[in-house]
């Protein structure tokens, strides 16, 4: 039922939207930003958060035209801009990711005789055009236009053939994930249902789980079949089978047919321009699920009302924000606001079931439990906290702090499923990707931004858990070392020891429980938590000014090249970056080190120095706030607007190359949503934002009245004075939390 | 509910059976032999006419210790007496039958550290032991005692283990059937379900279907998984991924898991002689039906009580047939009529569920209707028809008319659903192997032997569809030709041309069908086909005297050489023979081709000649019958005498490789019943036996109340005088059908 009604107001707005004539949000989203430059994001129909998304597939065979083949390469992606072969429309698909998964349950139209093999099937496309929630293309090699919209869980394809023979081939041996194996039944001559394995994300720790669909079609098939790929057969045998080594058709096949590389197809007679529909729901819990998914979100084939929703519940988001500036400007900030808003996005059925936490990997616990129901709430997944724990809660906490709350009761939730907190958790499956104790510093976070309808009793217990456990703590494998010694040390782990990382992330998360604790009058925790955060300064080299990896024994791991690492070879001691890169993440106690590296002139020549010498990288995480921490020498505050300024002329564009890197689940666009607006987070834990400049003339921000003053803020730069909050200079280069969720007028310094 | 009363007989048969002191047919069964010399038997425990059976697996890997591997060569046996490397025990069997396929959903117990990979955790064995409903062998490597047991749907295992760690898996990859690809869900830490799939029998048409199985064990696992064969990944993923072109193990994994090579293992903590159980339901038509099987036949873990259960079963049918003679014969015997009542097997489930005829390739017709239920009747399948058509159907009328009744009904309603009768069926596909119109002769043969209690007007219908269909008849391809010109003509079929051999049964088809029209008293049909059945003579050349390839212009197929094909060397004209096999194959007529011939003395003497020249192949199906021909010529009936006697001690033995060659789904076994009782079935539609000496002292059959006299018939040999019945003399080498059934006493010359 609280389904139902979760739907509802998405068809009154479209019902609401049919009057409004003015420019809206999307109308400024070109999806396609991203899409080249390894910025891993797709260009296809997607709907806010949502657990679906019907995105072209560009990245399989052909060399020629593929720049980017998926096997050839690590390849995190379903579309590359730079590629020019489609062999179909996957619907399930991570945006923005570094590691390849998901990519699978592929539909693909084409027309004449039936080719089985995505090979020979694949097409070159033009006319392609993308906005929230909607896609299409023509494909060239058949004179199909192709256009795709979806809701949450429901993906639908509009094919448009000339007359003859149409086939819609649904390929599940073909995708992204490292992992295969499918199974699928034909139910009907217009329906098919069946999962695909994914998973094995970045390799590590190669857990899978099966992802469900039903899909159903606008009309009954003339022909249909299942496909297999066939084994390599020799001798005799080769001798004798029919089908060796390629693929086979099962004509009129309709009970399950399951294996590493299987399909269905079905065909059709069209006359010149006469249009199919496909629509597919999908579900992590059963195929049953994913029939009610259908049922509930695609009812009919009604494309227009679908497209319509999708874009209505897009606007309804991004019209939180309101913009005044250059169209130019808008495009940039609205494409990265909708990049932001896709991860962590909903797991649950519109039942409200989804896969309990680590559902697969427990030996004990509640065995065959492994499916719940999230109630009147969404369930969230697919958290990149290492990334995203930087800014896009953050920015999720201060815009939309309902869909944070939500966010922070799930990752509570995964506590009391699995034992844990999610470090980088994928559709209920704990990746183990990257370093540190992330969670903590989000769940603390966002307590402290105000957000604290979630059960922070039992997030403080999970946070101690990882804080203080010391053996067999896969968040912190690295735990008994670090009680012990204050840092992680670098013996042992050869060249892909990521000890100072480790280290700084865990100082980082045990000053965001030791502040937590302090609010919550946990005041000997709060000392404990708050002690162990200043450790980052065993790992401080006097002779090198730099966060330096340390053997158990105290000394310093030599030879030492700060250098080392920027050209992704290993670098012991750090993971993803170089010494550089990490000199100063420590953002909880920038002060604290601007006294170890001699004061404030030595500090804001090493930064100058960071970016003179190149080994400021856009594109990664650890460094991703250094260009603002000029502010912290308030004299200085004018480098970090022209800084900031520099890095969002220099990175971002309006192209499908325009973010700099994988947008690691919207934490590269919100980066920029941040600077657009003037004001940046740049120490989770720490109530303050730095500020620079606005990109626009105006920026307003309705604030929830539910957590927050309920009334606008809006940031204007100012010409030739100095910053102001409601008429009130700002004393520092920094404006709090709580000042600014009162709303009012913010006037940024040029 | 007609279920449950078909089952109760059986545990009636039980107990009243625990009185039973004298020894009992079944201990004379040999369930191996025919497991060496290419008889494709297996010695595992078999029910029945069962869906399901559990046998030993010893095809796979190791050229060291298996002299056959099932990839090497064309290997239709799961098991074969020469090997010594085990990888499991499968749950469902084919015998006697020419094509590898089935052979698949295996268990394999093994102990200590788990070992995934069959190469890796196969065995030895010794101490085998197989009696009718049970085997039992010691695995040497992990000294496990184990042990099967079934009933017509189930097997139940039982694996007698040291102390330590035991495991058992189930492979869902490895399998004797060339097809691939399974899926699987851990239901619970004692359950399993999934489904395999199966077929592309004889490499052709390749129709697959699955397979379902639900497997319960007889305790908790203490730790359980799945696990799958790992794609072969190069380049930067090949150097990333975890498991490379191996198995990975997914720990604790309950989802479905599907693909090519797929499995699952459970595992437990025993004390030395700990027995662990495993029950597994097997069916064709669902998960579900396959768990109900499991709980209607298999509802404890009683193996006492199944063994016994299937040993009376097979007690209650062999003992129609009571023997006084050899132990040695008495086990010939025995052995063989258990393997003439495997096949056809039933495929209905409990519930009475059995998937429609050729349900997966039928492009029109009930769609989605693909599953029936056979209400009071067993629903049959696995009809070798080609092979069986000869006497296996015959012996089954004689000695088992109420099977036989219900083998005729299903195929039948196999033409309700598929539009034609089967030719090859197997589990629902039509494999189309083989050729001519055996259904045609089985079905009038079975109706002019008095079992008449199915729907003979469908029937009749059927087999005139088959009959005159000139076009796209999938039974008679080449029936525009052969209608037209009155033999099918070698032009343009290759070296692998049948056209003799097709034109032969397609006689006997037309002969039978005629007969059957006579009584039917449809004279103008019985005359058109019967004359057609003459239509041999039109292949039969006069220079060498055998039936002979003829093109269409009439002209004789050159440069002929009736010895071509001996040693299975393409031999136009002739399918799995030569010219000599064929030369005789005209059962309806051997005096019409007697007078071609020229006569009696030429008859005999290339009848002779034929075994002579060592161009008489017992095993093989063309020339089965012709050691009886002699009788045609009532003075030369000894040599019949002679020849079935000699071929007998030749041929058959209390050995692994105690059948000729493939067993044909009971028809060389089938032959040597009859042999060893003193008659035999020389020509389908044609109510007499030829008769010789029997095997034994006395032969007792119990006849029929229903179909036949109610009587006992009983052979007896006499000596030195001619033989009669019931005191009356035979006035030819033959005795009708009628008067055997009528029941008394045939008493054989020596």
């Amino acid at each position: 039922m609280q389904i139902f009604s979760k739907r509802i107001p998405i068809f009154c707005m479209f019902l609401a939207g049919l009057s409004v004539q003015a420019k809206q949000p999307t109308d400024y989203v070109n999806p396609f930003i991203g899409t080249s430059n390894f910025g891993a994001t797709h260009p296809g129909a997607q709907y806010p958060h949502a657990l679906t998304s019907v995105s072209p597939f560009n990245v399989a065979h052909s060399p020629e035209l593929n720049k980017f083949e998926k096997d050839a390469a690590w390849n995190s992606r379903v579309y590359v801009d730079d590629n020019a072969f489609l062999t179909g429309f996957s619907h399930v698909n991570l945006s923005g990711v570094g590691c390849p998964d998901l990519g699978v349950v592929l539909l693909m139209p084409t027309t004449g005789e039936l080719e089985l093999d995505s090979e020979k099937y694949g097409s070159t496309y033009k006319n392609q055009q993308a906005t929230p929630g909607y896609y299409s293309n023509e494909l060239q090699k058949y004179a199909i236009k192709a256009e795709a919209t979806s809701t949450q869980r429901t993906g639908l394809s509009r094919y448009t053939f000339p007359a003859g023979q149409a086939n819609i081939i649904l390929n599940l041996g073909l995708g992204l994930s490292n992992e295969t194996g499918g199974a699928l039944r034909i139910v009907s001559d217009r329906e098919i249902e069946g999962s695909r394995t994914i998973g094995t994300f970045c390799y590590n720790p190669e857990d899978v789980r099966p992802v469900y669909f039903v899909a159903q079609f606008s009309q009954a098939a003339k022909r249909f079949g299942g496909f297999k790929k066939m084994p390599k057969y020799t001798g005799v045998e080769g001798e004798w089978i029919g089908h060796n080594d390629v693929i086979k058709p099962y004509p009129n096949y309709r009970q399950e047919l399951a294996g590493d590389e299987i399909g269905a197809y079905f065909s059709f007679d069209t006359q010149a321009d006469e249009t199919l529909q496909v629509k597919v729901g999908i579900s992590y819990v059963s195929i049953d699920n994913a029939r009610e998914n259908l049922k509930a979100e695609q009812p009919n084939f009604d494309f227009e009302k679908t497209q319509k929703a999708a874009e209505h519940a897009w606007n309804r988001l991004l019209k939180r924000i309101q913009l005044k500036g250059t169209d130019q400007n808008k495009t940039l900030f609205y494409s990265a606001l909708y990049h932001s808003l896709i991860h962590p996005s909903i797991i649950q059925d519109v039942n409200g079931d989804y896969p309990l936490m680590q559902a697969n990997r427990q030996a004990s616990g509640p065995l065959f439990g492994n499916i719940k129901n999230s109630g009147e709430k969404n369930r969230y997944s697919v958290y990149s906290l290492w990334d995203s724990n930087r800014n896009v809660h953050p920015l999720l906490s201060l815009i939309y702090p309902e869909i944070q709350s939500e966010m922070m009761a799930t990752m509570v939730a995964m506590y009391n499923e699995s034992g844990w907190l999610p470090k980088w958790e994928l559709l209920g499956m704990e990746t183990q990707v990257m370093v540190g104790d992330p969670a903590t510093v989000v769940l603390a976070d966002t307590y402290l931004r105000g957000i604290q309808d979630f059960d922070i009793n039992t997030a403080y217990t999970a946070m101690q858990k990882s804080a203080d456990t010391a053996l067999n703590n896969p968040l912190r494998p690295e735990n008994q070392d670090y009680l012990h010694l204050g840092y992680v040390p670098v013996d042992d782990e050869g060249p892909y020891d990521g000890s100072v990382s480790s280290s700084l992330e865990y100082y980082l998360a045990d000053f965001n429980l030791g502040v937590l604790a302090q609010i919550l009058d946990k005041t000997k925790d709060a000392k404990k938590y708050l002690a162990r955060a200043q450790g980052y300064r065993k790992l401080f080299d006097q002779q090198t000014g730099m966060l330096r990896p340390k053997k158990r024994d105290g000394s310093w791991y030599t030879p030492y090249d700060p250098q080392l690492g920027r050209n992704f070879e290993p670098a012991p001691g750090y993971i993803e970056g170089n010494a550089w890169n990490y000199r100063f993440y420590v953002p909880h106690d920038i002060p604290g080190l601007i006294a170890l590296l001699g004061g404030e002139d030595n500090f804001i020549a090493q930064l100058e120095a960071t970016f003179a010498t190149n080994n400021y990288d856009m594109a990664n995480e650890p460094d991703i706030a250094y260009s603002y921490l000029f502010n912290y020498v308030p004299e200085q505050a004018a480098k970090s607007r022209e800084k900031v300024s520099a890095l969002i002329k220099q990175h971002y564009h309006n192209t499908a190359g325009g973010i700099p890197g994988n947008d690691d689940a919207g934490t590269l666009s919100s980066w920029l949503i941040f600077s657009m607006m003037g004001f940046y987070p740049t120490a989770p834990g720490i109530m303050e934002y730095a500020v620079v400049a606005p990109a626009f003339d105006e920026v307003k921000i309705h604030l929830s009245d539910k957590y927050y003053a309920g009334k606008p803020l809006i940031i204007r730069p100012i010409e030739g004075e100095q910053s102001n909050f409601n008429g009130k200079k700002l004393d520092k280069a920094f404006i709090s939390h709580k000042l600014l969720t009162q709303g009012g007028e913010l006037r940024l310094a040029n």
